[in-house]
């Protein structure tokens, strides 16, 4: 199977398997069985084993698998290998939040621009990066060379700012505003719904 | 299956019906296809019809399903009956963005606190809501009879307030700190990595 078409569920673990071996790497750890790898991430070994043979990856028997090389091609996988760069739309609370988080760079993204059409914030610097117009959005995609977006805008502006990302070139959002969008062609988008979360949760939270 | 065990996947796509049965009745319509709840929400028709027979309910043939019954049963199920009470802890910009999101009243969830370590922060108030200090997490969540928190602190201090949660009698949270955590018992922990989001995208990002 070609890594274009990795399964949605192996792509989703992905992640989480370069964040265990990171850890297991900081920890000293070279070697790491199916598994050790597994237990850290929450997952069943043979899943492990699975989704990393689609990878073209197999640890060695009595061995497992070696930390760094397996971290270096599950990032390459998920090309991770380049910093990705991103523009973040929309730069309330939740923007703001996304362009401090402290833990992007070290993941692989580098945020190059937020934008806003609230004359009061744009042209502001937030962590060192400035607030530009959302007018200019095709102009800061081309500059920048952004492929990734993060969309943090209100729900009624959310489908005229996406068509307006594709327009300018972005092939994969982010988004953070619930209800339904019209994903342009080509393009890749994923709904962090915070309500949905809660919900879910409210399941668990309920006697019934 | 009683609702009680209702499958992860099952429990994840309800809040997707309960917003697309809402958008229906907004639009006055009153019954509806289990392909068009389908086609709205993103999923197959036959897995329209599993879900919901799971919570026993039955679209009658040639008509479909009742809307406003069926979002009734739908909110039952998730026992979103009741508005349940959300306490945020760490009140930085994503905290305040989670406070101020307009859509989760509407949604069934009530903001009734946030909590900071930072004394610039105590004392002020966010959206009409008190932010109140972390020291008093036990006496705030008792006072407001919270059952759900959003995690909103940096990763250092995670795990001493997951546990503080726990000990306050929280037993649902959805954390925004990477990482992992030592899910105390009887708690049910969702997860909203940011960075994970992303390098799932970057794979949709990149050209191979």
């Amino acid at each position: 199977m070609s890594e274009r078409s990795l399964p949605p569920p192996t792509l989703e673990r992905l992640p989480v398997y370069v964040r265990v071996l990171d850890d297991l790497a900081r920890h000293g750890e070279t070697t790491a069985s199916s598994s050790r790898v597994a237990e850290l991430a929450g997952v069943a070994p043979a899943q492990v084993r699975k989704d990393l043979s689609r990878l073209g990856t197999y640890g060695t028997r009595g061995v497992g698998y070696d930390v760094a090389d397996l971290a270096a091609h599950v990032r390459r996988a998920l090309r991770l290998s380049d910093a990705h760069r991103v523009i973040v739309v929309g730069a309330g609370h939740l923007g703001q939040a996304v362009a401090r988080y402290g833990g992007l760079r070290a993941r692989g993204f580098e945020v190059v621009a937020l934008t806003d059409v609230d004359p009061a914030v744009v042209g502001r610097s937030v962590d060192g990066v400035l607030v530009r117009h959302e007018d200019d959005l095709a102009e800061v995609v081309a500059s920048t060379g952004a492929t990734l977006a993060v969309l943090a805008v209100p729900p009624g502006a959310a489908q005229g700012t996406l068509d307006a990302l594709a327009a300018a070139g972005v092939v994969s959002v982010l988004s953070f505003v619930p209800g339904r969008l019209t994903v342009p062609d080509g393009m890749a988008v994923r709904v962090v719904d915070v309500a949905a979360e809660l919900q879910i949760l409210s399941f668990y939270a309920s006697s019934p």
